[in-house]
């Protein structure tokens, strides 16, 4: 069966502070999409985009008069500043990709489609409550195997597909320094359900995820300028939305596709940045593991607002730092419903 | 680093009702090692196996001898059989192989030495605390990826190694019946850790185990000749060693190695054994899924008793097959230990 398109559901958001020359080689792929670019750092450089694109672009000085005095809970100077991207699309599905990121090779020699792996992974349901050891039991050729319970095989409604990356593994920077001659050449081809109640580091490299299902808890973060921490945004983003999927029954799925990662950052930078996190993720971990939610929380929302309360309870000890966090989670899903107003929602500006 | 043969440490355990004409294709890889070797089903058959191997081969008569009425809880016309030479080897690692099974060739077309991988599986950790999504993060050109706690990267220790099948796929009755003509043809290059607190279906067509860690949990149940059910053998060993590696903190591994699996069994015949095991496993799920196992259970064989208890009490209402298999998980125990005699263990005939 042919995969769609779904040109009128998907968004590319992109964070950059570079022109963007790497989107040629992705041109037949991203051409029939709309990107929402998200300039980050100083709003008065000029970000050329190839033509043909049809994108809408902020900077620092758009989502200042956009949200307001709430622009505070969206970072700058950090990468975790798509999350602008994910707030304002009005589409089904985003795409978010870095802009050091290029068009792999299968081992076919095939360029990689992107995008079309992450909606085939979309159209197909996640199995998070048992393992199948043949992989996706949906993909062609594969199926569920001997043992596999049949009233589990329904699956769960997909709501992240998380991608990865040959070339540069997405290491963080004591392995960088380490290890910085290490490339990934191992292509796995599998897409495989994260069971539910394991957590896994979503990067935000060759990420997508569905808006309706899971949309109000991919917020990034508060990283980068004025924050003592910086590189944890997908990965904070990541707990919080696995264990929100758990609890509301969505899936997320990981493995395919590849992409090309081409640059190492800079693994002195990056310990700057990540330092912090290093040992405050040694008690995140235990912290996402022991998290309940409620039955009453039925929406993304619902959840994650209870979430902001546990963080603040149970991390604010930590560090400050994740009182201010609780705050802007709280702040978020305010611009959410804001930006996002549905018929049944009493504060939404159409009623 | 080259990996070790560890011929000493290692014995292959082949359940059979045939001549074992299959070992041609594997000797390179199988001659350096012990065979135990399960004759199923008429005793007074000769089975013929291919010279230079060795070898000791038990059929049913051997069993009641050295078992006496206990022999009982070893199945007879059924592959559940090969449980018995896991109880009276005396080596470190069992490996256990179907006589369906053929080499299989990687991308390459090189020669996959299972044994080869599954030691391999072994001497490195799993990682069943948090999910590392460039999988073996022990494997050559692989390492943890950022988010990955520090704390967690020592890892398990490995008690299981789970191979796969090219060709024809491990699948259940209904499954063969409605793709008769489905192979399996996608290699997937990679391992991975089952995690801690997923179930998942293991085929025993291409198993190893530590049989030091978890050899005591690793029994096949009652199946076949007199018995209701069949065919869910490794199934049952499979839920039942995953919780109690869980408990005990042990990793259990899928994926690689691959062999070829030459023939699929007849589906009519597949579907009158399996039929119950296919409504009963629907309760059997959440059963394994709810078990706790006391602190105090500190040994595979303390789990195991403690397990047999909440089968008995859980389970025996499904049907009174339960019961038995409860008993005979209890009479088990009691032969390991006879067979497998502790020093520390004051019934051991050591003392």
């Amino acid at each position: 069966m042919a995969t769609p398109l779904l040109k009128d559901e998907v968004d590319i958001v992109i964070p950059t502070i570079r022109n963007l020359d790497f989107l040629e080689m992705w041109r037949p792929f991203f051409q029939p999409y709309h990107l929402i670019i998200i300039q980050d750092g100083d709003p008065s450089k000029k970000i050329n985009v190839p033509e043909g694109f049809d994108y809408e672009l902020y900077n620092r000085n758009d989502i200042n008069r956009i949200l307001g005095p709430k622009a505070s809970c969206i970072s700058f100077k950090d990468g975790a500043c798509r999350c602008f991207g994910f707030l304002i699309s009005k589409k089904k599905y985003i795409y978010t990709i870095d802009d050091d990121c290029f068009v792999a090779k299968d081992p076919s020699g095939k360029e990689i489609n992107t995008l079309h792996q992450h909606i085939k992974n979309f159209l197909s349901p996640s199995t998070p409550y048992f393992f199948n050891t043949l992989y996706d039991p949906y993909a062609e050729g594969a199926d569920f195997v001997r043992g596999y319970p049949f009233s589990l095989r329904e699956g769960a409604p997909t709501a992240v597909s998380h991608g990865l990356w040959l070339n540069i593994p997405d290491y963080d920077a004591p392995t960088q320094l380490v290890k910085p001659l290490e490339r990934n050449t191992r292509y796995v081809d599998a897409v495989m359900t994260i069971p539910k109640g394991s957590l896994y580091p979503m990067c935000a490299m060759n990420l997508a995820f569905d808006r309706e299902l899971i949309g109000p808890a991919m917020y990034f973060g508060l990283m980068g300028e004025g924050q003592p921490i910086g590189r944890y945004d997908d990965m904070w983003a990541g707990w919080c939305t696995k264990v929100i999927c758990d609890h509301l029954g969505f899936g997320v799925k990981t493995g395919l596709p590849y992409l090309w990662h081409s640059k190492a950052s800079n693994p002195f930078e990056n310990l700057r940045k990540e330092y912090k996190g290093l040992f405050w993720q040694e008690q995140l971990i235990p912290f996402f593991h022991s998290v309940s939610l409620p039955k009453d929380c039925t929406t993304a929302q619902k959840c994650y607002i209870e979430l902001s309360k546990q963080v603040k309870e149970k991390l604010g000890k930590i560090d400050d730092f994740f009182n201010k966090l609780a705050d802007a989670m709280v702040t978020w899903i305010e611009i959410w419903d804001e930006h996002n107003p549905t018929e049944s929602d009493p504060n939404s500006p159409a009623n």
